[in-house]
């Protein structure tokens, strides 16, 4: 007996890449390219972000995946005493095995809600070490770290990015974005952070590739040439340097080309928006209120299974003795098919 | 004025990937996978690398780089205060930027012919630190390095790797294959050395993607699963670990596919050979003797511009004040009439 | 005007070292002695402790501080992915500049009460890494690390000890105690914890010298001998090995010389007890409830300056807008007088 | 049968203290004083030194050993993918367990005569990196380390080091002594590199107390304060910061009380100079030079057991298949009596 189809959202990197990323690698399988990020594909690409992100002078390289930018890109900006501000339920401090403290730097939690810190959260943990008759004795907070979307698909304000960039300027601390979805957060109806915003926003940034199109791939951004001298070297160092770097530069290529990484998430959050919509209509409680492609729903441990008929889905955490959070991922590579097979499987719950 | 077409002999990772391997990312694109090397495909692709080397329980795991696969191997497999012996040639001694070091281990330098170290040598240099009566001042040498082909193309014979091996097992060090152009070992009628002959030798080595056909990508094997405890943890911890894993199960399946890995190296061989002939009928002086993808030649720096007209060479080193090594690489790509025009212009030489 | 002479309880290591200290100092100083740890002096230290924790085979080394016992000690016996567990509270959370995260090592916080965790706490956050489906992505529990007495002069119960011990055995994790005020333990009559417990407890603990009665020193035990091999040169390479050894045998030779590391907190302890009966007289809210070397006390604002004239105190941390807790500690070189001067003091509040 | 008394030479940390020293720490025993460095000793010692050294605005903190000092001090003040050039006889680079590359920068081998580099040597070294075309992918020269004295006892020319000196500044490289044994340099008429020459010609130094008289302690010494911020929270963060840090004040503030830091050398030279003429009449033939405290004689291995009856030496290395070189090293400490009774040995050789 075969198996019954199900669709499955359980993330957003389960397919392989935009097909034009695949044609590009094609076209130009047999040109030669200079390895290391010396070609002329991802020299291409960096002017294409530059442009997109309205900063001409930006310096730009492409690193290999989430994980890694992040662990480089902290390390790279910190004194070797700091540690970085982030929230109790950011990736860098949760799910890198600890990739952070690897590089010596400790992550600095701070509370949460729905995956957002507050300007006041921050600006508290920062008065913590100021005002510390034994600062030196603690770990300097050196940095701020936030994502956009965040872990649970919430969005900051653009206000809010606002006043946190302003309290970092105002104590000396560098403000970090993992852009790991940034994509999904263009696409969203309710997002007014612009990818203009961000140079003057950040010292320094990351646009996800490898959830947003890509085989694999980031972009890591400093507005401000020169921010970290011989970055090049840091990133051979931390063996985040790929030779071919061509592959890293045609995908970057097709992703800003013609405004690809702004629309590239569309499918994605309309799929999402079906989904939250059925999902309501079937009496489940939501939470976090994400309004992009991650969604997240309450379900009775003993309903599970019949969702898991419907669905494959992932689970995010247990939420008391008979209660679980799960998690339904849309991505650029969603088809309408498993959302209306996932609606209408829904619609009868 | 167009420029003249000049074949390009500089590296072996100058082109995208094989065929094969670009037909099937493109046929397997909107396959839906699980992430970090868990996918059918990655189980497959070790499936056939167990097969090939002849090793049924050997654990792999696919990392992105031969810097990154070489420090994250290195430090998992060192204790903190042991340092590893490599030749003061080697790649990780010279041209990874301190990536070694930044693990917080020592290189210890032996000295080396044409790439190759000598068994007494390395002998010589554990003995240096057993007979030290200040020895646990010094660092514990913990692991032998070598790479196959060398940095300069050169080949270990069977019987001088089983006599480095013996010699790390008496004395209790990791011995350690640095794999980044195997399959150019493979490829060459004067490698005696086989795929099944690695588990017996070796602790730990890495089979090359990057510089045998593949976009990026090398697989790290253990031959005696569990070696390294939880070495999955390490690799995400060291920013080594892919999301799409996919992409590198696909790439190391096609790759040992019907032998592919074997067979990838032959046509850069075969190219090499008929480089080497042309280059000693033309009247340079070779040297290293290599019989693999690199081959290095002895050019007067007055001749360079002249040589600089008919090919895109690498320079190598210099030599003395009026000479230079140059060399020329090939690679699976390497196309016939590229080396047909080289062979051409030295006969005019 | 001469200032007013004003007794200090700042902290325990305000003074230099109990007195049979520098008399052997002074009686040795002409002798030669091996350097390293490798004298005469060192043994018989070693001697000494072995026999006062009833372990014939310990093995122990003498480091220089606190802290860098603790992370050279935290780093030796965890794998690189660990992290160690210890409580929100604990020095290595807190008060080290990062010195365990330079070692890559991340402190896993468990909620505390009065500085003491609770062992369903702890197991609490072994079984969420356990349970974890992801837990390959996370940090891995390695290691529980306890202090006692707490920094809050706190001390847990021989049954409590023994149940984290057995949770730490049951779970595969290392318990290390953090002694470095353990002398003050010893001279306490609540303390039913001896030093003849701690190898059958932990896996590896130290015993403070620079808080009881040393100029700088602590003893590193390890009750099973080999639990991290060449651990002398894990020593040296993190610069925590001292050339004239000889002076941190000399000074654990005199402290557990015919037991004095068990008496020699004993005036602490009194001083102490005085210090809280005088305080709760004066009608202060006390704190943690200590009943060792160290007393805290809450205490308004506006009272401060008054409480300043009598007494040097050391700040801990503001309660609320308009209440502060102090801290006054005593230590093996309290001086009566101080007593009764702040005694005297506290009587006419 | 009592054992003979034999007078010992083997290293210049065999004693204790400088009785001024034994006397001030029992004299000031039961003042109490600020932790961390932060006490009125520790300034006193710095204003001596900074006095002595001709510097007023030296930045000066005291670390406990050598291999921390350095360790501490080249981490801090190199970029993490930089590197140490050092003579290949360098205490760094030999004999430190891998402490440097412990803080992950490599150690840069450049030949040494008698234990002294050549400025042309250096120049060499730096130009490698900066004429190489794939510098971006070798370790960046940040540093050039010298001892003076060197482990061969021997001694630069401050002509010497003005060349060194204007190198590292033409090519933005720092400057760094380890001055472990700069007492002994200090004693020796054949030194002409003064204290107050250190501040012009360095970015950094120490001075070492543990060989110089000291129980144990290094005054690090950055003659343009702020050359390192935070200086205070990195020593924290490497366990290499001292509790109780009067015990390195008083000590310094008594080593650099009128003049005592440029005197307490002179017996241990005149020792010396005694020995190397005792040897020379004994026939024994002598190497590297050295005109400071340590002493080389190059002894037929057969003669060993003979000469070890008349002293306790120190093996040093193996010269060949029948000689070995060992080493009579002097100190502050040396008694005359012991040089007398080895001169009287030798004179009957």
């Amino acid at each position: 007996m075969p198996s019954v189809y199900k669709p499955s959202f359980t993330c957003d990197y389960e397919e392989g890449a935009h097909p034009a990323i695949l044609a590009r690698l094609q076209e130009t399988n047999w040109e030669k390219a200079a390895g290391y990020g010396l070609d002329a594909y991802s020299e291409s690409a960096r002017a294409r972000i530059r442009e997109a992100i309205g900063c001409p002078d930006a310096e730009i390289h492409f690193l290999l995946g989430g994980t890694q930018v992040n662990a480089v890109m902290i390390d790279s900006l910190l004194a070797p005493y700091q540690g970085v501000i982030a929230p109790e339920s950011g990736h860098v401090r949760l799910h890198e095995a600890g990739a952070i403290e690897r590089t010596g730097h400790k992550v600095l939690a701070v509370p949460q809600t729905d995956g957002k810190m507050k300007a006041c959260d921050v600006a508290a943990a920062i008065a913590a070490w100021e005002d510390d008759l034994n600062r030196d004795h603690m770990v300097m907070p050196g940095m701020v770290y936030v994502t956009h979307p965040t872990e649970f698909g919430t969005l900051y304000t653009l206000a809010e990015l606002e006043e946190m960039s302003a309290l970092c300027r105002a104590h000396g601390l560098r403000f970090y974005l993992d852009g790991a979805r940034f994509a999904y957060a263009l696409a969203c109806p309710e997002n007014d952070v612009a990818l203009t915003d961000l140079p003057r926003l950040f010292d320094a940034f990351y646009l996800g590739g490898t959830k947003c199109g890509a085989l694999l791939g980031e972009a890591a951004v400093f507005p401000r040439p020169g921010t970290v001298p011989h970055f090049f070297s840091i990133q051979k160092q931390h063996g985040a340097l790929l030779a071919k770097g061509r592959l890293l530069g045609i995908q970057f290529d097709e992703l800003f080309r013609d405004g690809l990484y702004g629309r590239i998430g569309v499918p994605a959050i309309e799929a999402a928006q079906r989904i939250r919509a059925a999902l309501q209509q079937a009496g489940f409680q939501q939470c976090y209120g994400s309004p992009t492609n991650q969604s997240f729903a309450i379900v009775a441990d003993a309903d599970l299974p019949r969702l898991g008929e419907m669905v494959v889905y992932d689970f995010w955490e247990k939420l008391d003795a008979d209660h679980t959070i799960i998690r339904l991922c849309t991505s650029w590579a969603t088809r309408a098919e498993d959302v209306d097979a996932l609606v209408e499987a829904l619609s009868q719950w």
